[in-house]
Formats: C-alpha cells, structure tokens, sequence
C-alpha cells in the first residue's frame, strides 16, 4: 500500500486541462502497488488511475513501460492503456515527479487465487508474451543473474539477524546460478516480470485485466514462467500445490508451447526466481526506514520456496507432462 | 491513510448479496481515514464506500453515527447515506468488523483552505447544527473536559520527550480548563466535532459534502465552531488567519446566530479544542507501533495553536464583529 505523494486539489484539476478528460470529480489515493503514488480519479469522463513515479522508478524506463502497455492493449490484451494529453504525450510532470493517466481496469486481485486463476495467468502471460514479440523498444532485466550480486552484498552482513546460517544458503544458491548453467539461449522477449495476483484482476472467474508493468523488460519467456509459479503455485503455508502448477503451465502452453530446452530448464529458472525475490524482499526488510508507511514482506517465505526448487529434479515436479502430452 | 484489514474478492462478493447493489465490480483500499478500513467500492449500481470499523471505534456507537447520518442526508445535509440491506438494516459484519456501506461523494477536501472553502465550512456547520436539532438519539462527548485527564496520565511522564516543558505546559492548562471555567449553559445538539479540511469535500468552490461522523456527539454547538477556527483558520506555519475565521465564522452566524454567551465563550472552547486535539495526538505519537502502517500527526502544532488561543481576549480577536454587527 502506498501513498508517497500527495497532490492538492487545484494542482490536480490544473493538471487535468491538458487532457480530453472532463471534469474533475473526486480522487483517492489507493492503497496498491509499493513502487509509486496512485490515485483512483473520476472524471466527467469515467475513471482512470494517476500515478506518480516515486525515485525507485528510473525515469528513463517510464516511455518504455507507457509505450509497452499501449502497445499490448492495440494488440489485444487486457491491460490500462494510457491515456494521452491533447499533446499526444503520455508521459508528463505532477508535484516533481513524473506522471501518467491510464484507464481504469475493473476487476478484482484473488486474494486466495484457486486453480481457475491459475489457468487464467497461464493463458493471459501466454498471450502476453505473443503480443509482446514485435514490440521494438528493449529494457534490459536489472533483477537478473548478473544484478542478485549487488543485492547479496548489500544485504550479506546482515542476512544471519533474519534467519541464522541464511548468508551461507544464499552464498552457495548465487555461487551456482553464477556458475554458467543459467541459460542464454532460450527463446526471449518482452516479459512482465512481477505478474503476482495483486497484479491480475478477475470479474467471477474471467481474467479481466493485467497491471503493473513497472518490472517490465526483455529476458527469457520461459523466466516469466518461473515467476507465475513462485508466485501462483504455493499455498499459504509454503507447500507447493502441483495441481495449480499444471493448471496454469497447461493453459500456457496451450497458446504459446514451451519448447524442449524450456521445460528443461524450468527448476533452474524457478530457483533464479526465488532468489531474485528472496533478495529484493530481504534488503527491503534490512532497511525499513523508521516511520515507514509501507510494511515489508516476509523474505523468508522464498527460502521456503527456493529449497523447494532445489529439490525439484524436471519440469515433470511442476506438473508438466513430458513434451508433446496434455495432461 | 490507513487499510488495516483486507477483504478478500469472493467474501466482498458474498456480502453484496445481501444488498441490492447489483454485480461487484472493483474495490481498492482507500488512503483515507485513520480509524478505520475505508474502500472504494464499483459495482454495476454506482460508486459507493465500504468501511469496516476497526477497535478503535466501540461498536456500540454505530447505530449512533449511521442513524444519524441518515437523518442529517434526509434533512437536506449533503452527508453519505448509509445503505440499508434488503432486511433494512445498514450495519452488518464483515471479516470480523462491524461494517457499512455508504453513497460515494464526488468532491474533493481542500489541500490548502481558502477563504472560499472556510466560508463554505461556516455554512455547512450551521446547517448541520439545525438539521441535528430533532436528530434523537444521544452519544456523550467522550473527549470533552473530563476526557482531557486520562489522556495527560497516559502522556504526561514522556511529555518532555518531545518537547521540554510540555507536561507543566499541559498541567497548568488542564487545570485551568477544569477549575469550574468551562460553560454548561450554552446551546446544545449534535456536533461533528471532527470538522477538519479532509472531511470536507468541494466541487471548485461548492462546498459539494461533510463526511466522517466517526466522533460525532452531543455537546455544546459553539465547542464545534471552535474546533473548526482550529482546523480551518491557522496557516501551515501555525499564524492565525483572521480572514479565514472572519468569513467562517460570519458564514456560520447567517444560518444560526451564535448567542452572545457563545461569542464570549469562544476563547475558551477553542483553548480546549485545542487541547483535545493536542492530547490525543501526542499520545499517538507516543504509542506509534512498530511497523505502523500509519504517520502520527505531529502533536506540537497544537501547543502553538493553543498558545494563540490563550493570548485571545474576546471573540473580536477571531474576526467577529460586536454582537448585531455583520462584516
């Protein structure tokens, strides 16, 4: 939950006059996202988010993440669109900080996703990762291999104050990955990166939308898979819940088909996405600044998850029947 | 800005079946409120607000505060109206909480109060002061003079932790404030006596709503007009604007004429709005939980408006004219 930023209300309807939205009727701040500032407006226009780029978002990244939404939605997926000024800009300034208008997306995040989420994610990341393919501005992914170091050593010093012996266990999980089995020739293309169920909305059980692209960037597809089943496949109490991996890896595979090499590589990925967020969660828990408005999440429910992984020996653990079968 | 309790998307749904709302159609957490989990609530009937009261608030006084916003929306008060379900009744249970639905108001409470909107504030209040005449049911004042004594115990041995000389300042005060000086024989009926910038909301200069009477009570009319000089008529650097409280306080005086008793109360009262306020933020301050989620407010603003209040002689010192005269 986050507000970092508050914005007055004539500053806002002053703001308001460069866009084709009408008047200005009311506007929340919402409790979503960690990143940034949001505020729920309606307008004489309907309604529509604003968010205001907090210092943790590089601002050169931000046309990438307007320009990769607009192009998405134009290709058929659910997601905001933003919106443009009578300029044709969607990118502007509020209260010193960068800032965007996108559409609102009802819907609701499943708190406690079932198995039917699951196969929704499956399909939309699927889809996603199709309509992603021709899109032609490149980011490169600074929360993979070669940036979990710097992550480590900010938090290593530290590491044994949030579980004993946890620098050694993250020691020995980066020495591996680092070794040169992390893939490098796997299929690539625009990923979302961080496609956790707050980020997912549902109307009943229909996928009615996806959010958040601040993660956004060209890596691995099959990466992004890694991240759906760190993220959707385990219960509350850390246990892994295979059903929901087949669902949602089926359902994946139904629009865009992992290839051999893949599927292969899938328990390396999924360790490499454990400990991408095993690192960021841990150095957000080592520095919660005092009076902090936003709580930190758990680090230690993706050791949880890594050891899982670590024991994982093929795709088939994560439910997926051998190439070529459908469960 | 505060969401302590979550609710999850098929319990939301579930609860709106006992209403006739029609189909849920998104909800986010709201960064308003700091007693309370506020949401803003779409669904295919409109816009509305769902607040699940957290234990700060004692649950026998909801029938209160529904009852009498309901009231005060039927006798023409721009407030939220509560929503009764289909057996007719408003407050309900939710995740564990006492819980209510409210009509959403389009507006927006002024990050820096003009003229204009004190003025508006004046109206308003004495408008409500009238529509609450007939209004039944009663609530105590629970922070009026009496409830000034056990919040200083509770504060009084950490006073001068954040600011030397702050306990004496407060003894010297309460026991002025509690030595037979306070008035018992002015005009009484149901105040809002939580009248600050961020329950009030505009539409430009249209005072367009009041909302929150989650400290709503019975005391004396006038003790509301001086909490509002508090909230309204001071400026970010704690001067007194004399303009501000002039056209506030005329404003107020064309719908309900203030009674020379209460015109010369007035110092008073403000003193102890003043003290009120100071009281209860310093003990949040001082009790601030590890991990809040929520910033206190800062408690020394008080002591300065408190000293303003203390140099006052007469109601002129406000921006009122003599009795009979108007500006």
């Amino acid at each position: 939950m986050a507000v970092y930023t508050d914005v007055a209300a004539d500053e806002l309807a002053d703001f308001l006059k460069q866009y084709d939205l009408g008047e200005l009727l009311s506007y929340k701040g919402i409790a979503e996202g960690v990143e940034n500032s949001n505020f729920l407006l309606h307008t004489s226009a309907g309604s529509f988010i604003l968010t205001l780029y907090e210092k943790r978002v590089a601002k050169n990244d931000l046309p990438f993440f307007l320009a990769l939404m607009t192009h998405l939605a134009e290709h058929g997926i659910n997601c905001p669109l933003p919106v443009k000024a009578r300029d044709g800009e969607a990118l502007r300034e509020l209260s010193g900080r960068p800032a965007a208008i996108i559409t609102f997306l009802e819907g609701m995040w499943p708190r406690k996703p079932n198995v039917s989420h699951c196969a929704g994610v499956g399909e939309a990341l699927a889809k996603m990762h199709l309509a992603g393919a021709n899109f032609t501005i490149k980011r490169a992914n600074a929360l993979s291999v070669s940036g979990w170091r710097p992550l480590f050593d900010a938090a290593a010093s530290r590491a044994d104050e949030v579980q004993p012996g946890l620098r050694g266990f993250l020691a020995a999980e980066l020495d591996h990955l680092s070794s040169g089995v992390w893939p490098t020739d796997l299929p690539e293309g625009v990923i979302h990166a961080d496609l956790f169920n707050d980020n997912v909305f549902f109307l009943g059980d229909r996928l009615s939308g996806i959010i958040d692209f601040t993660f956004a960037c060209n890596d691995m597809l099959a990466y992004d898979v890694a991240i759906c089943l760190n993220a959707w496949c385990f219960e509350p109490d850390h246990s892994f819940n295979v059903t929901k991996a087949r669902a949602f890896l089926n359902a994946y595979g139904r629009v865009r088909k992992l290839t051999a090499s893949e599927e292969a590589a899938l328990p390396l990925l999924a360790r490499g996405a454990a400990i991408r967020f095993l690192l960021t969660r841990l150095v957000d828990w080592l520095n919660v600044p005092p009076g902090a408005l936003v709580k930190p999440k758990d680090p230690l429910e993706y050791v949880r998850k890594l050891r899982f992984h670590q024991s994982v020996t093929s795709a088939r653990d994560y439910g997926l029947m051998p190439s070529g079968l459908v469960a």
